[in-house]
């Protein structure tokens, strides 16, 4: 696999460029690529065979763009990861870093997940928690209205801010330490989380959790380092046309680097 | 075309089942498909292109069921309308049939329209109100995150009462007295309009606007009535097999009337 091939960053929207956002800040020789699957957004609420179907298909689109690597910026997709384990393309998910990152940082062991509906199903986050620290306890909500409101740029909003707090009363009744936010659209909505939980609170995001499974990537020399010391490049594509909503998020997202014009696949 | 054959019902998902309810208790034997394009909702975020694609492909199944009259039941693919009409399959949309009731009902020429994106970026309202008066003053809003609060339920909410007064307030200081609920979703969340205008406003929904225009094809003969007197079957479909949420809204929607198991697609 070549050294300068770049590594995808795939998301059902615009969440996974909160993903994106930490690995260039880390990866700052890499050459990404992008895909947004905007006609299809948002995924938590759709079945398995619906998202595996989509993810599928976009998986072929990274590997015509020969991607030495994928990361799968989207938590509802990322519970699929176990199906797309495919010798020689290496994808990475977010929720096993995630569930980690949680594991490490909680003290009274009670962990909060909040995520897509579809995400909440699967019991993924669940799962891997236990998996990592068998005493944990897990409390899961699924926060099926976060997406749209992050899709639609309802950031730093009072409405917002109440629905984040509608969802996260049991998290405060159940008086847990650490809250992963498990899917990538919630980052941008991180001002309402910290509105209730504070500064200084475990909130675990996917971007700085995948981060560490790409550096072990690299160094196992699994995938090479593009050697190159000038900053990488990056390409950013979306399915749908309407781009416009897109644009403004990304640029509040990505704000301190720079960025392309979007391209409609 | 058989008279037996059932008339076909669409929408991007649960929101059209309130056409297809006003349907059903006006042609109470007449047999009805109704199609809910839960793998791909909400339709209103996505470009033209898009949702021709989606409606184009739902059309062919509803050939395949040999229906002999369509109603798109949504907003957002009756923007097409004018692409889609195809000798000896009639295809009604509810945007005309809306702004005619509009334009009726209207005494101070001022009538609010609200949609989805997609509809309101189309200007079809605009245009077919205005083809009806040319006097008519038209107020358009975007009403994004209403079909997400309809899909999810929150239905007689404070918060969505909250999500609606903000899209209002411009309507109140324009001083409207005929509103468009310009997406067949809207009126799942009707208890919301009716609190801030009240009972008496003329708040225009497709549902009734619509059935004049099915009256008038088969009064025309265009398509024959079913002749039998017994009730109208009914067999509704989706497309994501996610169908909890679905069929909990639905027994909402068509509350007082038969209504079968969902099939998915």
């Amino acid at each position: 696999m070549p050294q300068f091939n770049p590594i995808g960053v795939f998301d059902s929207g615009v969440g996974g460029l909160t993903v994106l956002k930490s690995l260039r800040e880390l990866f700052t020789a890499e050459n990404f690529i992008y895909l947004g699957d905007t006609a299809n957004v948002p995924y938590g609420g759709k079945s398995k065979e619906t998202i595996s179907r989509l993810v599928n298909s976009h998986i072929n689109f990274f590997k015509e763009q020969k991607v030495k690597a994928l990361v799968l910026a989207c938590n509802t997709a990322s519970t699929l990861i176990g199906e797309l384990q495919d010798p020689g393309f290496p994808i990475l998910g977010v929720i096993a870093p995630g569930a980690r990152a949680a594991s490490k940082a909680t003290q009274n062991k009670r962990v909060g997940v909040i995520a897509t509906p579809a995400t909440i199903k699967s019991g993924v986050y669940t799962k891997e928690l236990l998996s990592c620290d068998p005493s944990i306890n897990v409390i899961p909500v699924a926060g099926t209205m976060l997406v749209p409101l992050a899709e639609d740029g309802w950031i730093e909003d009072p409405i917002t801010n109440l629905i984040v707090q509608r969802y996260c009363n049991v998290f405060l009744k159940q008086e847990i330490d650490t809250l992963i936010l498990g899917c990538t659209h919630y980052p941008i909505l991180k001002s309402s989380f910290t509105r209730i939980f504070g500064n200084s609170f475990n909130l675990i995001e996917s971007g700085p959790a995948v981060c560490a499974d790409v550096i072990k990537l690299i160094s196992s020399e699994a995938i090479p380092a593009n050697p190159i010391s000038k900053p990488g490049t990056l390409v950013v594509t979306i399915t749908d046309s309407s781009q416009e909503q897109f644009t403004r998020t990304m640029s509040r997202i990505l704000i301190g680097q720079d960025f392309p014009e979007v391209i409609v696949l």
